[in-house]
């Protein structure tokens, strides 16, 4: 039971790290309006076409570490949006490797839950990061 | 005045299509919590880095026209989102060239006029794009 659009966003970016698919999909809305855009990647709709590619990216084996900085948010009683840089870390042919993805997430309430409706990330080229501010407790 | 978050972004893309820098800002919101992020680029947050980033864009030169198709929207009554499939033409060395970006647009409601708060594109590698279903006239 997700009861703000934080506690959605905690769990969507735990499940992300633990490549937990069911527990992914349980913070997206029932409502096969749905949208995922992945960083380089074409708009998914759909429940089902959002899970297919999760599944992908769990199975990959590839694990990333968060750490989230610079929150913005858009609030209203029913939609909630929150812009959020996704300071990432993981490891390639045995080497730690970093990435920066801004990401836009929208979460919409259904009675007095909060559930995910579009997650939309993009790459930033790390040269044109500027030094974040990771928070690192935000994901545990 | 922009009475519906419909209006807000036409007048965006169309202000986008004839580099016109006034009419651009005149979309956003006078908040300084806005952002956005270009295809490829790092958030930028608050008025003035977003109008600087338009400024530049506009004075390279480069002249883009736009087809919009595949919205998606989440609304309620102070934000609204709309999910667009940019289908972006435009001329390179004499060539003409062909993109397509995903968008996610945010708007905001003030009093009874609506401004954009948040722009995030994001580029779709053209191999991964469906056929689009653009609408020749949504954007003039």
């Amino acid at each position: 039971m997700f009861e703000t659009a934080e506690h959605t966003e905690t769990a969507f970016y735990e499940a992300f790290t633990e490549a937990d698919l069911p527990r992914m999909m349980r913070t997206w809305d029932v409502e096969d309006d749905v949208v995922c855009i992945h960083p380089m990647g074409e708009r998914l709709e759909g429940l089902r076409k959002i899970e297919d590619s999760w599944r992908l990216l769990f199975e990959s084996g590839d694990r990333l570490q968060f750490l989230l900085s610079a929150w913005r948010t858009f609030s209203s009683p029913d939609v909630v949006v929150r812009c959020v840089q996704e300071n990432i870390s993981f490891y390639e042919e045995g080497r730690p490797r970093a990435a920066v993805v801004v990401a836009t997430n929208v979460y919409r309430r259904r009675g007095s839950e909060w559930r995910m409706v579009l997650h939309h990330g993009s790459p930033v080229p790390v040269s044109q990061t500027r030094p974040a501010t990771p928070i690192p407790d935000a994901v545990h």
